[in-house]
């Protein structure tokens, strides 16, 4: 399992009238860093797209230990549990130092522009096993 | 100048942390009571999509005069000033009951899916013309 | 297990630049199903919100089958699989007619307005029994 | 007039289905750029709100002259026009390279944490003159 990380500030904008960031919009962040952790081996999720090679979310399963706040900076991870023939196992964290705040295991399967399931693509897995192995 | 409204009730989702709407979710409800209103004189705006004839906010003005907390019913509504050989100048407002909260004026633009300026469509004119002036 | 579901239209601001709803945004849509679901058998959330009486998501277990795209017309359905000493179990759907686009598994713990745990108010759970059971 | 700006990239959640950033989303990069640029000086809004002291838009001004889309850099910029007795006036851009995506006048009002308005704290006035006249 490879971990990568970005790093995020708590904005008005994430923030509901509880006085703490909507439960989610976590899941917005986790995008960012799920892309940011593929780029980081070498995969390009626009250039993807050009060729017509979409990732679509298909589980969510995400456990809310403590909530961020207004002006907290938070860290979010990515891990790959496992790279499939179709999908992709992510696990990724939220955190505040190092408080967990959220965690969550998301899958997500390759499809064509057209919404149906196709293969991850060869060059994926080889990037992937070449540098995150 | 015709007149639509739509009714809203506030979530969490639509709140901050400093207790009331978020400023820019108020362009969201805005976008449906317009969509809702061309729709009220027949224009149906995912035909038109199909059709490669989409809408481009180009102009935003808006004066903010009392915000909407969780739990209120908000109406907002749709008039449109002018529509123009290109464009549709709309004056939208949100109210609390009697209460303004919300004033703006917005301006779409006709635009290709090539985001490329074109006519606005004659039989939005004339179904404009027709129903509501 | 009691059910309820409210009707929502899909806007631009619903969607993402994938052409169908971003993921986050169904778990806004389970939001106010669950609301409308409690003020159905008379649980104000506003009014415990007043009391100090709040509600956070904990667990949130989703799967994604199908996408909804603009204009879409859907259902979000809220049921209650159990009201617990401290928490509510949620079971969701989102349907497009009799299509099941998500389906989600929610927990809520009742907390204080200082974010800690309380037990579930017996008003909510003797309207819960005499109303849905 | 004192400039400063912040970088962001583009991801799923800020676009719509057009295939283009969502036109209100513009406000939360604005927001952002906004709070950094106060910080950049001095001055630390989440201490101000612990005094009571909050900022509300009462006023957007927005031009959007071309869409920023999936995967695009962006800059936007924080000027201030002028801090009056109880108002900010700042003028903003996106940009992407060189090239201006959103022009926007954004007026907030200092207000007490019951929403009454107040005025502009000193510090932040002597801040603004020492650091950026």
């Amino acid at each position: 399992m490879s971990d990568f990380c970005i790093k995020k500030k708590i904005y008005y904008h994430d923030t509901d009238a509880g006085g703490v960031v909507y439960y989610a919009n976590y899941l917005k962040y986790m995008e960012e860093a799920r892309t940011e952790h593929l780029h980081s081996f070498g995969v390009d999720v626009q250039e993807y797209i050009a060729k017509g090679i979409l990732f679509a979310v298909v589980h969510v399963e995400a456990d809310y230990k403590s909530p961020a706040r207004y002006g907290d900076q938070i860290t979010i991870s990515s891990g790959i549990e496992e790279v499939g023939n179709a999908s992709i196992h992510f696990v990724q964290e939220v955190k505040k130092d190092d408080k967990l705040l959220v965690r969550a295991k998301i899958v997500l399967v390759c499809i064509t522009d057209k919404m149906r399931a196709q293969r991850i693509p060869e060059d994926l897995k080889e990037k992937y096993n070449a540098r995150c192995k």
